[in-house]
C-alpha cells in the first residue's frame, strides 16, 4: 500500500472531505428526541455502499436501527468498525453558531474547527474514516482489511438495543479479529492519551410518595404546616440515603457493592506508572474547578482512586418547592437520580439487587427503584493485544508517543463487544482533537496545528491505523 | 345601634357591595411580584377617608407601605383592625377565570362565588369589613368603637417591615383594647372554627456549595464519572440532614430544640375535649389526600401533635439535574428549603443559632444558612378574653355554635400585635366561607346558603361584633 501517494491524496481533497463532514453534520441524528434518526441510517448506508461495501443494510431492532456494512478486501483478517449516527440534543444555551449548520470557525488556539453537535461526538471522526477509506480506493489501492460496519443509533440512549443486534449477527461478527471505533485521542495541548477501558454504568432513580409508602402526602404537595402530624417523604429518604455512604459520602456501605472488584493487575500498574511521569493533577482540577480531590489524594494514589473506584453519585435530587423565595408545602414525593459506575470484576446484573437488598433491611421497603437506562459493564482490554500494539505503532510513526490508560472513568457501551458473547479485543484511537462533547459549542479540529492535529492527520492516522491492523491482527 | 335597620340595609345594598369588592380584586396587588402595591395602599386609603377616619395616611417602611387609618367614634373604647392589602401571586396552571377579573361565578356547591386572586386571603374581608362600617353610618348609626386600621402589604412576604411600623406608632396602637383580623371562620359545610393562636415560622435555606467546602467541584456540575475521585456537596448535604432528625423524619435531634415547648394548658386540654366532639379527621385526611398521620396516631393525640409539635420541615431540595431520563453530572451544590414552625413557649430568635450549633458539633461547618424571612414566634389569646368572647357571642347570635381551637398549626405574624411590645389580645373572624388561598381559584362564598353563609352575613357578622365588642371590652 503506497501510503505517501494515499496522505497526498488527502491532502489534496481535504476541502471535499470537509464538505463531506458537513453533509453529516447537516442531517440532524437526536437519539433522545427521535429527530432525523432513519434520515440519518440512510445517509450511512449510502455511504457504506459508496465506498464498495458488498453487503449494506439498516438492521432493524425493538429501537433504532443499527446499519451494517460488509466490506471484502479479500484479506484474511477482519475488523469490525464500531461507530454511532446518533448524537446529544442541543437545545442547551450558549451556541455560537447553529448547531445543525456544520460551520467551520476559528477556535482559539486551534485554527478552523468544525463546530456542530455530533463534530466529534462522533459523526465527525464516522466521516472521516469513510474519507480515509475513500482516499484509499481513489488511489486505485485496497483497503488492506475486511471490514464489518456496525453503526448504531442509540449510543447516547445506553446502546440499549445493540444486544439484539449483535445476537442477530453473533456468528458473522465472530469472524472479526477485533473491533475499532474511530476516534481522537488528543488532548488540548496535542498528547495523544488512549484508553484501554471503560467503567460500566446503571443509572436509576429511588423515589419515594406518600402512595406507595401509606404515609404522608399521596397525591400533592400540602401545606407545610402539615408536618407536624404528616410523615415526610422528603426526610425518609434522606434517612434512606444516609445510609448507603459514609458521612464523607465517598465509601459506599450497601452489602457486597465492593465485592468483585479487582485491585489494579501488575500490568495496569506498570502503566499507571508511565502515565504519572507525564500526567498533571494542576490541569484537571483546574479544567474542573476543582480545588481537592477525596481525601486530598494526590498523583498515583488520586489516579488509582479515580479509575479503581466504583461509585454510587447522586446525579440530581429534587422535591417540592424549588423556586425562589419561600412557599411552605410538606412534599408529596422525592425523586433521587443515581448512578453507579461498575469497574473490573463488578457483576451489572448484581447492583441493583444489592440496593434493594440494602433498603429493605434497613425499613425502607417503601422506596421504589426506577431503572432508567438497561445497564451494562466495564470494558477493558490488554495493552498487549496486537490491536492495541498497532494503533501505538501509527502514533509513533506520526511522532507520537501515547500515554496509555489502562482504564478511563467514564463509560461506553464497549463490553457489548469486548466482553460476552464476542469477547474481541476493542479499542478506539485516531490522531486528532475535538471535544465539548454533550456542550454547547462542540468541536472537532480541522486545521492542522504543531501539536494537534487536524483533518487530513486524522484520515491519514485511520489509513495507518488500517494498514497496521492488517499486519499485525 | 339598630342592629335590624343595618342589616336589612346590607340586604338591600348588596349588589353595589359585590361591586366594591370587585373593585379592590381589579388592582391587583402582589407583593412577592412587586405588582399594583402602591396602587391598591392608595385605593385602601382612600377607603378610609371614604368611612370617615379622622386621619389616614401611607406610612413608609423599608419595605411596602402600610395603610393607617383613624376612625373616632368618641368612645372610651378602641380597636386595632388588622388588614392585609397585598396577595399572593396568580400565576399558577388551574385557573377557570382571570384572577384579576373579579368574576362571580356558581362553585358546587355554594352557587355564586367571587373567584380571584385575593378573593378570601385577604380583599374580600377587608371589602366586606369596610362595607359592613359604611352601611352602620348610610343607617345614621354610628360605628361603636374607636378604630384603628392597619392595613400591610407584606403579610405573604411574611411581615418582614411591620414591626417599623408598630414601633413608629406604639404609643398610639397601645391605647387599644384588642386587635381584630376580618377573616371567615367556616369551613366548607357551615361549621365555624375559631383560632386562638397560631404557630411561629422560621424559613431558610441551606446550601453547601464546592466553593466554600473546599471539596467537590466549586463553580459548575462536572462529569459524574468523577465522583470516583471528587467529594459530592449533595452526598455531604444528605449525611448532614440525617443527623438532624431520627430514621422516621419526626422527632427533630437538634440540641435544644424542644427547649421551651409548653405543654397544652388546662384551658387548652378543655377546648381540645370539645373539639374531639366534632372533629372529623376523616374529612381532614381525605382533603389532604393523606392516609395516616404519623404514628397511626388518632383523634386527640393526633390533634395534639398537630397543635404542640414544632416542626423542622423540608419545604424543597434540588441540586444537579432533574430533568426527565438520564444525564450523569456531580452536582457542585444542593439547596435545601426548610420551614420551622415554632410553638409556645419557643424563642424565635434560639432556632437558627441551635441549627448552627448542630452542623457545627457535627463537623458540617461548610453548609451555609441563609434566613430567606425574618422569622416571628407564635401568638396566643385565651378564650376568657373578652374580644374572644365577643365574637362567641355573635357566632351564637347567628345560631351557631364555634368549634375553638386553642391552636392552629399554621403561622401568622399576630405576634406583633399579640405579644411585646403591645401584648393585646388578638382575634381574627367573620360568618362566612372561602377557600383555596395559595392556589388557583381562590374564592369567597357571595350566595346566601343554609349552612355556608354569603357575603351579606358574613357584613352582618362584622357589624355584630363591632357592637359586641363595643359592649365587652
Amino acid at each position: 500500500m503506497n501510503r505517501s501517494k494515499i496522505y497526498r491524496y488527502i491532502d489534496e481533497h481535504i476541502n471535499e472531505h470537509i464538505a463531506k463532514l458537513q453533509e453529516i453534520i447537516r442531517q440532524p441524528s437526536i437519539s433522545a428526541e427521535n429527530i432525523g434518526i432513519r434520515e440519518c441510517a440512510e445517509l450511512v448506508k449510502k455511504y457504506f455502499e459508496e465506498i464498495g461495501c458488498i453487503e449494506t443494510k439498516i438492521v432493524e431492532t425493538s429501537g433504532n436501527p443499527v446499519v451494517y456494512g460488509e466490506y471484502n478486501a479479500n484479506s484474511n483478517k477482519t475488523l469490525i468498525v464500531y461507530m454511532m449516527y446518533d448524537t446529544q440534543p442541543a437545545d442547551e444555551p450558549g451556541w455560537i453558531v447553529n448547531p445543525f449548520a456544520g460551520e467551520i470557525i476559528d477556535l482559539e488556539p486551534f485554527g478552523k474547527c468544525l463546530v456542530a453537535r455530533g463534530a466529534v461526538n462522533t459523526k465527525g471522526e464516522l466521516r472521516a474514516f469513510l474519507n480515509a477509506c475513500e482516499s484509499i480506493k481513489a488511489c486505485k489501492e485496497e483497503i488492506p482489511i475486511n471490514l464489518i460496519f456496525v453503526a448504531e443509533g442509540e449510543e447516547e440512549l445506553g446502546s440499549r438495543h445493540l444486544p439484539e443486534f449483535i445476537k442477530k449477527y453473533e456468528k458473522k461478527l465472530k469472524e472479526a479479529n477485533g473491533v475499532f471505533f474511530p476516534s481522537v485521542d488528543q488532548d488540548e495541548k496535542g498528547k495523544v492519551v488512549m484508553s484501554l477501558g471503560v467503567k460500566g454504568i446503571i443509572y436509576f432513580e429511588l423515589e419515594l410518595n406518600g402512595k406507595d409508602w401509606g404515609y404522608g402526602p399521596t397525591e400533592f404537595d400540602i401545606h407545610g404546616s402539615n408536618k407536624a402530624w404528616v410523615d415526610s417523604p422528603a426526610w425518609r429518604m434522606i434517612q434512606a440515603l444516609s445510609t448507603m455512604t459514609t458521612k464523607d459520602g465517598n465509601t459506599v456501605l450497601i452489602d457486597g457493592f465492593y465485592e468483585n472488584v479487582a485491585p489494579p493487575s501488575q500490568e495496569d500498574l506498570e502503566l499507571l506508572k508511565k502515565i504519572e511521569e507525564t500526567f498533571d493533577e494542576e490541569v484537571i482540577k483546574k479544567e474542573m474547578k476543582v480545588e481537592r480531590f477525596i481525601n486530598d489524594l494526590h498523583g498515583i494514589e488520586a489516579l488509582k482512586k479515580y479509575l479503581y473506584s466504583p461509585t454510587l453519585n447522586i446525579d440530581g435530587i429534587w422535591s417540592g418547592y424549588i423556586g425562589p423565595g419561600t412557599k411552605t408545602v410538606l412534599p408529596h414525593k422525592i425523586v433521587v437520580k443515581i448512578d453507579v459506575r461498575l469497574v473490573p470484576n463488578m457483576k451489572v446484573e448484581e447492583v441493583l439487587p444489592k440496593i434493594r437488598k440494602h433498603l429493605d433491611k434497613h425499613g425502607f421497603k417503601e422506596i421504589k427503584i426506577r431503572e432508567l437506562e438497561t445497564g451494562y459493564g466495564w470494558a477493558k482490554t490488554s495493552v498487549k493485544e496486537k490491536i492495541v500494539q498497532a494503533i501505538i505503532n501509527s502514533y509513533r510513526e506520526f511522532g507520537f508517543e501515547p500515554e496509555i490508560w489502562p482504564l478511563m472513568a467514564g463509560s461506553a457501551p464497549f463490553c457489548m463487544f469486548n466482553r460476552e458473547p464476542l469477547n474481541l479485543p476493542f479499542i478506539s484511537g485516531g490522531l486528532g482533537h475535538g471535544g465539548r462533547a454533550h456542550a454547547p459549542n462542540e468541536y472537532l479540529v480541522i486545521q492542522e496545528g504543531k501539536n494537534v492535529k487536524g483533518l487530513a492527520t486524522l484520515e491519514k492516522s485511520y489509513v495507518s491505523m488500517l494498514y497496521n491492523f492488517s499486519k499485525m491482527l
